[in-house]
């Protein structure tokens, strides 16, 4: 395993980048808000096991037999071609391809353990690998929400808002995918209209689909141009990524081994996330699921080693269960968070980087959402999740962006930075002088230890009511959806777009509307 | 440090155990309703060290040199007699003693590293210490509400539901204070009633406020008769306890040092717990707040040892931090997670039990409620805490006792107990041969691996509603509150007192009915 990171290019969190102030603000564009400044996590501690080193290789061992005995449907003729010239065992006539274990081993081990995604502001490049944490907005929801205006169908505008929020608020490091599919955008053109909003109305590194090669080749260029860089350069500088979520079980289809191939050859990042609900597309053990995933997620990253040895790429893990009743997903479950504690120690075992989710099935931001949530993020970082996708908005299953979600998951995520955040264990913080000056039985409240520290020695709540209970019902026993309600809304409106070069916008435009012009993508995928 | 458990009382989570059944609903008592059968639960990974070895010695230092230097002011005299025969620095016409560290630390090593507490149903034993985790009802809330009779204060009858809701639910292991304070009961009689109730609702073992002499006095004795056993086998067994909350800083009042001393010379668990609020009645550093708690509890826990060497004691962690715009007390922060982390190390430090919680400030069962309790879950677990108080029902910063938050967090501690269950990793569990069975782009629904495993192949939870958007829609968009408040009234509905040998029963009442007669306990503390 290879270290792709530049020295000195994780941004520290130092006290006054966490506690927030006028570095935090501009960093965040030019938010009319107080939160703590841009800066990437780190997880201060050893990422929890559940399962004994004998036990992991267990599950090893079986996902290596699956790819040995069993093999994944390769759709995309291609990509069975590749994996021919490399070993793999490919037979004339049909889709199946069977790895070799030492094969597999091989190829996977010339991934990068880490490496440095750049966004078009540089104080947004974020490291993933290692004990680094990348926080990313929600992706790919074909609805959204707010409490005045209900549940609707995706559109332009809503998505706009959505990436305003990611940009203006500095705990979401990147962009994922769309955080809602605008359908009022035809969807040839869709990917041209959406890709340039993610790469002008943000500066943070951002995601595309891989629905077919001209999407890949297209979302790349528009990064670079936004970049403002050379092909050279973004050939050995990770910019942007891709999610591919296996047709599980054991299936690849065209679209996402394309995807693969023009993001493997670019250089740029393969994010392999099989999508494993246990009980339905994977067995009904969570151990069984993970097999499945393991063996998923390593047939694709083996596949992008041969496209290109060193190509940036990241283990997802995505397993969750069903509602054996109704067969609907469920998520944030005890079985979830195993399985991302599970996820992560595979990860690591390869020494590739991890991706979890921050996910839900509620319908509502009830009390349901907060705690499936909040087990999500459990799992995740005590999982030593290195970037954690839908972190912010997942509402549904991930039917559905809320606005109201996101301001909640902003709180959440932030609460989780100053968890993150190590204690200071100066000499002063220890207190024993300032135990001494109040003494036995006194009092700490306006003590100069107090005074010169109260303003910033505590996370400060966008959500928490914290009011006793008579003022909370005098002020008419608001509960936290409510006041998220307004949050969004005041924040929303105090947007500025991050500042764009006029020449690489002119350029940018100049790309996309030529694009459009031609008509964009093909359709039919 | 010595190890006073016998060997084969822990209670093995077993597959039949862990997802109910008939066994599970018998131990309950007569509960009419599905539940994972009573077990206690073991935390099967190494708890989350957030501070280094040299961090956590620099704050065990600085706490030994707030009780060599600073000292504590001890109300009792008679606790300061023993202390001085002990060797501590006590002077004349003066409250304030000072602790020399090795003593301190001499004392402590004598504390038992783990024991059982000895329930008048042996089915309900729970083993303190380890890597095993005792959950609590929650205690000591002056109200309680539901949403349909809104809040109030205490009563006996709200009292009584409590008890009968910790017992009918088998992961509440030990019913902790009173719940809620019955203040309709005059408080010279109250313990006797309420520890009366407490033994014959329910067959848990139970907590004895440390009020006054009598009152531990009398509540000891009422755990012995409910056992039917003599003094010589209860000093020898653990049945009840007592927390002690030093008034912080560094103040120990007399009513909880004649607690620790009626406690431990009985054999009795002593649980010492600062309040240290960073920022009130501790420094607003957490690092200060932990000096300051380890030192409080440093010297209950050695004070309990001079009173009876190895007497079971645990160390209590309840740091957290104030809003420092209101002076209101917040739980379920990050500050609370990091604190409770620490806390562990520090109890693990000195081989001593340790005692966390299940808080939150919210005023109602929202988003709010749920994600403070899940992040305190978080650092309780996380945190190898042993015995959770307040795990269930705790609203509003503990003044107040929920219905509907005590299903919620049954339902949490529900899915916490089956995150703590260990993976299946069995070569049927690895699911080799089903994954080759279902093929690639097939589907494990309906395979003879999911038919014969799907009924309890997951946590069926209690209030997480699943439906997709549409029939949430048409079933009235209900919330997760507006379920547990329906789930509390059906379940506690189907109450069965537990089985008491009716002689036992006689002589209990004969002892309750004539301290009533006598007047009780003094009321002037």
């Amino acid at each position: 395993m290879t270290d792709m990171t530049l020295p000195g290019e994780a941004l520290a969190g130092t006290e006054r980048a966490r506690r927030g102030g006028r570095a935090g603000k501009r960093a965040g564009g030019a938010a009319a808000f107080e939160q703590p400044a841009f800066r990437q996590l780190k997880i201060p501690f050893a990422p929890t096991k559940i399962v004994s080193d004998d036990e992991l290789e267990s599950i090893h061992l079986a996902s290596l037999r699956v790819l040995e005995e069993i093999g994944v449907d390769v759709l995309h003729e291609g990509a069975r071609r590749i994996m021919k010239e490399h070993g793999a065992d490919v037979q004339a006539g049909t889709e199946r391809v069977r790895f070799d274990p030492d094969m597999v081993l091989e190829l996977v081990g010339h991934a990068p353990s880490q490496f440095t995604l750049h966004a078009r502001n540089p104080a947004h490049n974020v490291v993933f690998g290692g004990d680094n944490l990348i926080i990313s907005m929600m992706a790919s929801a074909p609805n959204c929400s707010d409490i005045d205006r209900g549940r609707r169908p995706g559109n332009q505008e809503d998505y706009r808002s959505f990436l305003k929020l990611a940009q203006m608020h500095n705990i979401i490091n990147i962009t994922g995918g769309y955080p809602v599919e605008p359908i009022d955008i035809h969807p040839s053109i869709r990917h041209l209209e959406c890709v340039r909003d993610l790469a002008v109305l943000t500066d943070k590194v951002f995601h595309i689909y891989s629905l077919g090669m001209e999407r890949n080749v297209d979302g790349i260029e528009i990064a670079r141009l936004a970049r403002g860089i050379s092909r050279e350069q973004l050939l050995a500088e990770p910019s942007v990524f891709t999610i591919i979520n296996t047709n599980s079980p054991l299936k690849l289809d065209i679209p996402m081994m394309e995807g693969i191939i023009q993001m493997a050859s670019a250089g740029q990042v393969v994010v392999v996330t099989p999508f494993t609900l246990s009980g339905a597309m994977a067995p009904v053990t969570i151990a069984g699921a993970l097999v499945q995933q393991n063996a998923e997620a390593l047939s694709g990253i083996a596949f992008a080693q041969m496209v290109r040895k060193g190509a940036p790429v990241a283990y997802g893990g995505f397993t969750s269960n069903v509602d054996m009743k109704s067969g609907a997903p469920a998520f944030g479950t005890p079985e979830y968070m195993k399985a991302q504690l599970v996820g992560g120690q595979l990860a690591r075992r390869y020494a590739l980087p991890y991706r979890t989710s921050n996910t839900c099935a509620a319908n509502t931001v009830d009390a349901q959402a907060a705690y499936e949530s909040v087990f999500s993020l459990w799992g995740a970082i005590q999982g030593g999740g290195n970037m954690m996708m839908h972190a912010a908005g997942w509402l549904e299953g991930g039917l559905r962006c809320s606005f109201e979600k996101t301001i909640l998951d902003i709180d959440l995520l932030q609460m989780v930075g100053e968890f993150l955040t190590p204690l200071d264990l100066s000499e002063d913080a220890l207190a024993v002088d300032a135990i001494r000056d109040v003494g036995p039985g006194g009092h700490f409240f306006g003590t100069p230890h107090t005074q010169n520290r109260y303003k910033t020695a505590f996370y400060s709540p966008v959500l928490s009511d914290w009011r006793n209970f008579e003022s909370w019902s005098e002020a008419g026993s608001p509960t936290a959806i409510e006041k998220a309600n307004r949050v969004w809304k005041e924040r929303l409106a105090s947007y500025e777009p991050p500042a764009m070069d006029p020449a690489i916008r002119e350029e940018l435009d100049g790309f996309v509307n030529r694009r459009i012009a031609e008509g964009g993508a093909p359709t039919d995928f």
